[in-house]
């Protein structure tokens, strides 16, 4: 698969399918694993980096999960087509950062990836759409055993398996739901709700990663804890809270269309005007107008557009898919209004389409 | 014709035509007269304004621009519809507040108007589409020659007709025109643009009148001086200096989209996808997003709607206006949802007859 099939393309993780899509876009799962006789990457040398692509790479031909793959060289990639890679969420901005002799392993409908070389010599993703994680990680668990079976695994009796940074040792596994909570946003009891979840072992971030700002109202949930719990153990704490919390965010939404009807839909209808007209638009007044026109779609306030032209776009309209697209350089008043004319095609071809098909 | 007749109807000087109608929505021209054998309305009592309503009313039969016109009496209006009136420049507020014994005649189309019991016995007012004083000017002096005519006038050989208030001796005139500077406000010359022509016995007044702040870039520019000059010279005056303000406003418009076309189209669109959206809809927020959207049209960016209803929203939109189609009594919040919806559907007929025009 080249880089441009993959640009055209829309990842399975983002067709808006699966459990509570209304509230969760995608489960994620990763498992970090490294080869016992090569140094952890902290410490190797390029001889060393060669050693895991190869191995990793023979290992997968015989994996029926991956033997389809495509592995995108890092080292042949220019900056904005790693950033690309980042932005679909198939590899870390620490592998498209880090000079050296990684890559990624991607299946053909980006539901599977595998990094080699970041962090841990390998770094096991399977993405779904909605709150499936039990998929996610039953898909994984496959290819870690096919894979990793093959493989010469760094695992210890008694911590588990071995990793570059101490908190991932035990499982290696993370798993994250990237849920929508634009209704405890509005009732602003956010804050409140997520500060909680620190104690049970879990960690919020926003939709671009470690460090970043919340936009759209979007929030990665995920463990933080690897060591000392089991797979299953991991993941049904994750389940458990993310339940209440979306428990917390339908009884949000009532609130607000039941207190402030009118200004919610007014704010939904507005945003859905704004983006379909709009000339200029910036990544972060996208995914602000986006969360208020999801709400709408995810309450019923919306018909159109689609939940998955809504996450199509999340990942579309960053600005190194903006750049691929174009296929030229551009600066950043040039890519909001590329930004700004693909936003509006697509709603424009999805309201005609529901035109057409009411009709 | 009754008032509800009136409110479904749009003013001729409202349909978007006439000279200039890019930038200049309508313009105006009004007489101040008195009966000269009756107090000033300063002074007088309720016998007296009883006296000039039959005298102004029977004498009205004779004259043919008139004798088909409806008189509103005030006394026998509620606040919001003599509000109405207001609110479709047909009496001022004045008339609309002051108690006894005040009415309005007006034509068919709304072009002529005769407030009787104002600050004068007789107010005239002839309104036309676009940049037109002389032909509202034409219209008027014919019915005040014919009415004035068969009615005993206060006039001095010296100082011209006699007025309650002085500002208004001499020809009583008062033109002015109503002028859309969006151009202007943008590019921030306005303040300077306009501070010259008091300098020509010329004054500005915002889109309401007097004292009102100015919103949607409307502003009302007219003569502030009735003594002196003949009724010719203060409508040359008028129009010299309105001619420049057009010509500054084009060159607005022409740097503005030479040099950040992509902005101005930005907000243009917005405006539009916000009119055509929201659920909730202030007033001024209303004249603001009409002003972008009228600025589109005149410029081409916009195909959609017509200056036709862009202007009779202006009116529309107004609070005596909703109350009414509403036909009950409406709180603020229900008039900001009523002025949306009512804007919404508007727009969506509109687009809709362009479609099936184009088609």
């Amino acid at each position: 698969m080249t880089l441009d099939a993959l640009v055209r393309q829309t990842p399975m993780w983002l067709d808006g399918s699966g459990a509570y899509a209304d509230v969760i876009v995608s489960s994620r799962v990763r498992l970090a694993r490294n080869l016992r006789h090569i140094p952890f990457s902290s410490q190797n040398k390029t001889a060393d980096e060669e050693r895991v692509v190869d191995e990793v790479l023979s290992a997968a031909q015989h994996v029926r999960d991956l033997n389809q793959s495509t592995y995108f060289d890092m080292k042949q990639l220019e900056e904005h087509d790693r950033q690309l890679l980042v932005e679909r969420h198939l590899i870390s901005p620490a592998l498209a950062l880090r000079g050296g002799n990684g890559g990624v392993m991607v299946d053909q409908d980006e539901r599977l990836s595998v990094m080699v070389n970041e962090e841990d010599h390998l770094r096991l993703q399977a993405l779904t759409a909605g709150f499936e994680p039990q998929a996610a990680w039953q898909m994984l668990d496959k290819v870690d055993t096919e894979l990793c079976g093959r493989l010469d695994i760094a695992y210890d009796a008694d911590l588990g398996y071995l990793t570059a940074c101490p908190t991932n040792v035990g499982t290696g596994l993370r798993a994250s739901i990237l849920i929508h909570l634009p209704g405890l946003v509005l009732v602003q009891t956010v804050d409140q709700v997520l500060n909680g979840i620190a104690q049970v072992g879990l960690t919020v971030r926003g939709f671009y990663g470690e460090g970043t700002e919340v936009v759209g109202s979007l929030f990665q949930i995920s463990n933080q804890i690897t060591l000392g719990k089991s797979e299953p153990e991991i993941l049904e704490t994750l389940e458990r809270v993310v339940r209440q919390i979306i428990d917390f965010e339908y009884s949000a939404r009532q609130t607000l269309l039941r207190d402030a009807r009118a200004q919610i839909e007014d704010k939904i209808w507005r945003s859905l005007g704004i983006l379909a007209n709009a000339r200029v638009l910036s990544g972060q007044e996208f995914m602000n107008l986006a969360s208020a026109v999801r709400l709408g779609v995810s309450t019923g306030v919306l018909k159109d557009p689609s939940l998955v032209l809504l996450n199509e776009l999340l990942v579309r309209v960053q600005p190194s898919h903006i750049q691929r697209m174009a296929g030229s350089r551009l600066d950043s008043d040039q890519r909001d209004q590329n930004r700004a004319e693909y936003v509006r095609e697509r709603f424009a071809s999805a309201s005609t389409t529901s035109r057409q098909t009411r009709g």
